[in-house]
């Protein structure tokens, strides 16, 4: 009889290759998944080591570009920041790696996905909710709400044994103690060590940004076009840097991130909320966003109209959490999605930014649809405007407080 | 017959010196109102000078700390940040000030307050709502906004053509071409060449905060204490600074803007949607409520429960538009603020934090209040969390997902 | 030299029939815009009073069809509901006949809009937002905002003393001691006797509807099928009525505006708050939109997504603000009229509503894109729901809450 | 050894009486609470049922009082309407029961509560979550959620066969093909052969509402005081019922409940979502609660502050779900509570209604504390407004309009 096909997302590490192990021995055929979603990875040694325990065949898919134009750079068209300052890197992840595992269990006709994500985490739910959305029949295990799993491997040492037991290769470095998630637009770092939020974080362990003592000692500036709140291009005058004019999008986040790593741009040390409830401390490296986001915003506020605005930063706020809380391909991202892309017709225009020493100044901006009319603003001009109106303005809108201070003093 | 009498907000510029004269040739008597709230001014001076052009008195107050205590660290406890960027300095003064005024308005008998703002600025309706909050049936008088004072002083030069000809004292200094508002809490630059969006400001201009370039060199590290929100005390290990311990609400402030300023903490150049519908430019720099403010999330989101911090954010934005718009003795923000201050009552703790080269880094935080249960969060033990529940909560979570997928299969 | 051109908003009564002499001898030509958007008018009478008194030209434009199809069925779409109560029958006509005063006036080439709002109200503001959103060089003459205007005529004596100097015919039946605004959405009732919010309505003042002890005997059963949550067929079955089968939206807002009359469908009684800060008593008769809203929220409720609802639902209340205050053209109203529309993609079925003694009663709701799974929700069979998964989903909603209990104790 | 001790909130039907059999059978002890909050029951009869059984002891709490005080009155006062339409009868009673059910286990040191909600439901939700908060410590037995139970009772037959082997006896009538929940607030029917959302209700169904057909052929008039939001006094003038004047919030209910229930008012027949993600079909019967809401909303317009009610609503609508989904004890209720209790202050006076055939018509509002003034809005008398002011309110309001049609000409 034909064994039951489980399509596993591997990272090439302990965990899922200890649980490729168990579910071979669970009398299951593995296909193991890989996205390159931009972290920095050897995917040739992983497969080998996949294909070595004995995974039936390892696909390995660069959603890179996918990533970047369909998630990344939309969650800053959106705005999206979750408790007023996670970018959202790993949750936006998730379900872009997801529609890589549901298309392969769909064409290889698998039966189950497979993950190593944990039983307290925001991943599991990330991944799962995106799955059930897109395949509604499929089926998901997760080895890590599993009694028979979690109570067989209580911690590493466990899984280091099993592994060696199992024949399955373990890095020679040490592993770090905290737990690591990378694509390109973001390094995330997590528990061990900084489950305590009073400790600072231990010296060396950002990867991508350099600490602002050793961060570039001049000003980097460029200048960034959006079109509808889509950065579309970037350009680089020449300078310390080689001048450039970038308009693929991969690229675009690419030299952000270099050039904002060199400045030291874009950590961030906190607590946040997670879907289930717990609170947990995390620390995030998000260079390209972190400058993309300050320059939308500048733009945002720039362009549209001041009510809009208003309307606009309400579903930005819902959608940081269904973004956060793994519900991307939810009924009600979707409509909040297309509510909130709407907002940004005229999001046009170019912005010039100066990063250095982890700031992000924002020089100058320009747009062919701002709101932003400079002779009615003048205080030199009258631009149209009747100062008398302004009497009428204020009066009407103080005649509610008055209203409200006569009944009040009766109250006394 | 007796005059009517005019308390005058003034500031011992050209505009209100020539208000002054004129209010004063319009057959009132004007009594000067100065109110120090921190700005860097010659009070001595500014009152010889308003008693020299006629004032039948001038009265100076030091409203600095009812400032700092009763609008910067209740805003800062509220969260109060406008369009996702701006402080409210200025709009927090602003009513400040206005009990100044009609404290003085109602204790002198007088009819009128009157005031320099313009007719196309947000200050005018701050003044004014708060003033007839505060009393309703005083009467303001904006010469900016008659006809007769607007159409006869339609620049710089025909005020200082009056001063000239009435014997008005004006400065040998030139004016600087934009203006400013200065308190404790901020200093804000608009207007003149200011009103171009897409020039960056010109060198020299901010005055409290250093450039990053002249920036210290060392970080330095503040501990800040909360409780129920409000920053109670401030303790500054010694370093490169001397040892302190600060309770006192003022010198806190004092002195995270000198320390702050010192590391070119806090400013911003933005575009803001102003009350009456024009979009504007302004430069502002808050080095204390920079700091204040992202330490107080950082606690914040620490201490507080995951739901009520999302309905508190709701309050906060309208809270911050409240504020902006000259609504702070308004029905809705008595009513807010309570709201508020209510959610505030578990924010106690200590938060580390580093200022070096206008970066506001995290270092570490503590709560005898907060939720943060690293037994519970931590991958390494249990912590009476069952993984799998986590299974029921992602399925019953998928339900509602997948019933949409399969109607939108059947649609397709 | 040519007179200036005056549109002015004519309504064949006493204060437009001053006004439009007034502007006449004011030296301005003036053509009389009468929009016909259902209320109950003798237009031809009105239109040879009007040039009786010295109007250039009549236009009378039937604004029927364009009324009902672009603002009221929308509205009932969008589930606009101002205030809990009010479904905005005015708000939604003053932009209908603002396109139409606008479209005259850049047709003749005139200056100005003129009309009879008064000052207090909101229709004023309606009025002018509308206008000037359409037509942002036009002016507006209202006289009724104007002291040469308002100080000669305080009160409608003055204005029967002018209309009799000046041969203007007055109506032989008098005025009712209220006002009243009707078309084929509603008719309102507000100022005189009914400003006193302690006095019952005086009997007899309602027109559209019946009282309920006069209401029909015998219930009326309706089945209206919506599409994309806009009413595109109603059905009378046999009975009472004639069996009608509807589609044209005219004739549906008609017929259930007869039916719902007869079975006292729609009354209200309210006080509110107008948009200058004032609080007014007003009463309302709506049959065809009560009707309508109750069954488009059933409808809306049984189809949509749980989440998706609540997302619109912010919205709607936002609109409903835009629109009474007058901002129907406005860059807000615009977006958030979008985006309510497209949350009613899936709004699409059929209710079957009856109609008596002032009840509008669900009998029965049926949609082919509807979220309702009968097997799902059944408790007689599993329908695919894993019982078990209940209790985790609960035990991880209670994770947040007993942390917060357990800090809460040890608080005391 | 001891056997552990379990509550269960018993109802004295079919499904309870065999869990606590079944529990005893498990080797608990067990005592059987019953919550008295006004449904009809034979609490004597079921209690014999209860030690024939096998309970260890009975315990009957009369909690009318506390469940009109405590919960439904103010329910009343926080405008709670759960998806615009559904009053919260049950969601109100589930953690008012709870406290009952956890004070019995904290004073008999019981480790175990069990209830007899069924897996899909809110009930379960709702009772466990209130527990938890309650008693974090305390443990839950859900057996219609335990494979052991569901699948040994698949079906009422089941049930009946343990019954009848068990010699537990059963009800001679025949059970109702729905099932009902009933409190001194509501009652509510669902599933059964109301799982078709198509099917109208059973003629009969209803038990304290008579058809509009069958109701009083006269109107009631009733005159209701509230105290900051709270209703504190009824009044029933003499006419077709004797005259009234109630203080006592249980005979408050009572006697509106009796007059609504002539009157036939308060049925509604809704779909509305579940907090699992389901969609249902329920029945519901308010008299009281529908007169109460109508009252309280009317005095609230009439009396609070137009921004006030504003952001008072958007509370409102948070706590109706925070109350549906069971988090009545959480922190967000717990502080969303406090803050629209703090929006009721003015919330003071006295509303006459009407009821008849199904409608709740306000006649008349008077409030000591309402911002309404009479001439202040009367078309009639200035009453201190200068219409002046309107001009420059609506040119004012105006700007952002013309500024953005302007721009979209441009842009075509």
């Amino acid at each position: 009889m034909a064994k039951d096909l489980v399509i596993l997302a591997y990272s090439g590490g302990l965990d899922t290759s200890c649980i490729l192990k168990w579910l071979i021995k669970k009398s299951y055929d593995v296909v193991c998944f890989m996205a390159d979603v931009g972290q920095n990875e050897d995917f040739k040694k992983a497969k080998e080591k996949a294909l070595g325990i004995g995974a039936k065949d390892v696909i390995v898919e660069d959603l890179r570009n996918e990533f970047v134009s369909n998630y990344m750079l939309p969650a800053v068209q959106m705005g999206l920041i979750y408790e007023s300052r996670y970018y959202l890197g790993t949750s936006l992840a998730r379900p872009c790696i997801s529609v890589g595992l549901v298309n392969a269990a769909k064409k290889l006709g698998a039966k189950y996905i497979s993950h190593g994500a944990t039983g307290k985490g925001n991943d599991q739910v990330r991944f799962e909710l995106s799955v059930y959305s897109l395949w509604p029949e499929g089926k998901i295990i997760a080895p890590w709400r599993l009694p028979e799993f979690f109570e067989r491997f209580q911690g590493r040492n466990d899984l280091m044994e099993y592994a060696k037991q199992e024949n399955i290769p373990v890095s020679a470095t040490p592993k770090e103690p905290w737990s690591t998630d990378e694509n390109i637009m973001h390094i995330s770092y997590e528990s061990g060590v900084l489950e305590d939020p009073s400790a600072a974080p231990p010296n060396g362990i950002f990867k991508i940004t350099r600490n602002l003592k050793d961060a570039e000692d001049y000003p980097s500036i460029i200048d960034i076009n959006f079109e509808k709140g889509l950065p579309v291009s970037v350009r680089i005058p020449s300078g310390h840097e080689k001048s450039l004019l970038l308009t693929n999008p991969l690229a675009i986040v690419e030299t952000l991130n270099k050039l904002g790593g060199q400045h030291g741009v874009g950590r961030i040390d906190i607590v946040e909320n997670r879907f289930l409830g717990l609170k947990s401390r995390g620390l995030y490296e998000t260079p390209a966003g972190t400058i993309l986001h300050a320059v939308h915003l500048d733009l945002e506020v720039f362009t549209l109209d001041k009510e809009v605005l208003r309307v606009k930063k309400y579903l930005q706020e819902k959608m940081a959490d269904f973004v956060y809380n793994g519900f991307w391909f939810s009924p009600e991202a979707n409509y909040t999605r297309k509510c909130l892309q709407l907002s940004q017709d005229m999001v046009n225009g170019t912005v010039t930014v100066q990063i250095y020493k982890g700031n992000v100044t924002i020089l100058s901006r320009k747009s062919p649809t701002s709101l932003y009319n400079q002779d009615l603003v003048s205080m030199n001009i009258a631009g149209g405007f009747s100062p008398e109106d302004s009497t009428g303005f204020i009066n009407i809108n103080a005649l509610r407080l008055k209203e409200y201070s006569r009944l009040a003093q009766q109250e006394n």
